[in-house]
């Protein structure tokens, strides 16, 4: 069973990924064992994996007490947080307690905040049950929710305990859901990992299968790369911004298209792919690796474009979004597949021209 | 002009104490110069100092939006802290932006915790206008709002960029106000300095009348106390708990009284003479030296006494509150003037009998 482990001085913690793990109270024990613990899941996920987790941690010792909150990305809003409290209160969970995250990236994001902001922080520990949470948002302890204006505009950074990634879990994963993730596992190949990228060119329909060494494998490289992306930049302060790469323009799909209209993966897949194209165009990517990333993009079943917005919305979507640096546009750009870089000198007029290309009827 | 230094690593902070100190330009440029500020400040402070904290700051070279809330402990609540949010995204203020709290502790816990999580954490600088505020929840990084079923529930721990605590501004604060704020300056004597409770014994009533020597030297001392305790425990995972002397009876008071009928710092001094009192029956505070703290929190003009509450109902406020450590109740008591030591092992009947007899009307 692979380990990987994120390393932060004290705040390090393991990322266990294999078939199975999600009710391992051996796991659970040396984490919450004698705590009071709330357990935060969705109304899609509950059902299916709520009881077994709850057991786990009642055979680790723990006492337990469960918040639902209705699935979908709606559900990272402060109302939510707001129950989390009132039911960690209620059920009297103290700062000696901790949360668990069952769920996708959304409940993950959710609990990671009240985790963060109750009584001023209390431990917390995610088990992903999403490909998107497994390798991604359940790892380097950003949590957020929505503001009306923009997603993900109120957060902490918070380090989970650990993160508990059952590949058996993701066997009960919508189809749809399942290929949104690996927009996430194809963003890791293309901006860290060239071998990667030929690795999933080769198995892409393996993980479409679902086949668990596959699914392990990929969870694993993901993983490792995101650590180690995270090590070296936990605050987001430079190298870390490249794991941003296709969500300047993926959250002005989001947003452009109101919550929940476009998975985030999906986003994030024609993020990539107007990303590379923009790489192409800035003369650091070439036809060919455009072409194979496009190509391997649609061969997840992922789209290579995004809804027709007028351009002008996009960008003043992307000037919201918290990548903008004093109201600068800033894009993460492909040198190559396997590298990435920000960069804040993209002229405004080749985005534009860019998107009026993509968005042709809309006439702006 | 003293500077009291908070040794916290690369958290570090200087608090700058003095009189005309709110609208020195050259004290913000090197924090806030180049960078988008918003001003958050409530409808009592803002029209006393709001323009001139303005001008100090655009002429340290910042753009600055402002955003008023309403003045009082009511103020803490989601509601302002997403009104925060949209005000700098609507004046997009951004991730290298920062906030400026101008107030009492209100202001100081909303804006530190809307510079926390928006967009995941921005620098503040905090410009205390009270008393309180001054000399302690100023300092330390502490912020919170609070949730229908306890103070500072929802919270983080934030160091400000530095404080900047102006003592000529505390000659318009309401006289009330004033004396609630030599709670928290009585506390610091109480816990972790004899001498300085000495000097305020001889110096209560030069405080009372606002001179500025007196005071600057009261709140730098406090600042001083109060720094070397935070230096020590960041968060509060051992000796800063000893500043919570008075809270849990305080925290109960200001709860069962609804927020707001009470001061902070009222319920403080009635806390503070309750945990002497305790002390007192748990032998570790002499009859004189108990004797002396409710001669000078009289002198101060402040409560010895709480309101008249149900025993019962003091106790289920008390385990609500945070300072409960699983649901076990933990006290702050003196050992001495001057030394204090947190307690869990007060017996419930002592204080319950305590209780009663200090709500002799309430009937349980």
């Amino acid at each position: 069973m692979p380990v990987v482990r994120v390393a932060l001085g004290e705040r390090s913690y393991p990322i266990h990924i294999g078939a199975g793990l999600l009710d391992e109270a051996a796991l659970y024990a040396p984490l919450v064992g004698g705590r009071a613990v709330g357990i935060v899941s969705d109304a899609n996920v509950a059902p299916l994996y709520g009881a077994r987790l709850a057991r786990a941690l009642a055979a680790a010792g723990a006492r337990t007490a469960t918040v639902l909150v209705e699935a979908g990305e709606q559900a990272k809003c402060w109302q939510n947080v707001d129950r989390v409290v009132d039911a960690l209160l209620g059920a009297r969970i103290g700062r000696d307690g901790a949360l668990v995250a069952l769920g996708g990236g959304v409940v993950g994001d959710l609990a990671g905040f009240a985790a963060a902001v109750y009584q001023r922080g209390i431990p917390y520990v995610q088990v992903p049950t999403t490909l998107l949470a497994q390798v991604d948002s359940s790892v380097g302890g950003k949590t957020a929710i929505n503001h009306a204006r923009g997603k993900n505009m109120i957060g902490a950074f918070h380090q989970p305990l650990a993160v508990i990634a059952d590949v058996a879990a993701l066997e009960t994963l919508p189809e749809r859901e399942l290929r949104a993730g690996l927009a996430e596992v194809i963003k890791h190949a293309l901006i860290l990992d060239a071998d990667f990228t030929v690795w999933l060119e080769a198995n892409v329909e393996r993980l479409l299968a679902r086949e668990r060494d596959a699914l392990a494998h990929a969870v694993a490289r993901c993983c490792e790369l995101k650590a180690g992306v995270v090590a070296a930049d936990e605050r987001e302060s430079g190298l870390r911004a490249i794991l941003n790469f296709g969500h300047t323009f993926g959250h002005a799909i989001e947003t452009g298209t109101g919550y929940g209209a476009w998975l985030h993966g999906e986003a994030v897949a024609a993020g990539m792919a107007i990303a590379a194209e923009l790489s192409h165009r800035m003369g650091t990517l070439s036809a060919d690796e455009l072409a194979r990333i496009r190509r391997l993009i649609e061969r997840a079943g992922l789209p290579v474009a995004g809804p027709v917005l007028p351009a002008d919305r996009y960008l003043e979507l992307m000037q919201v979004d918290k990548k903008a640096v004093g109201g600068r546009l800033r894009f993460v750009l492909l040198e190559g597949i396997g590298r990435a870089r920000p960069r804040e000198d993209v002229p405004e007029s080749l985005v534009l021209a860019l998107l009026r290309e993509l968005a042709p009827r809309a006439g702006t």
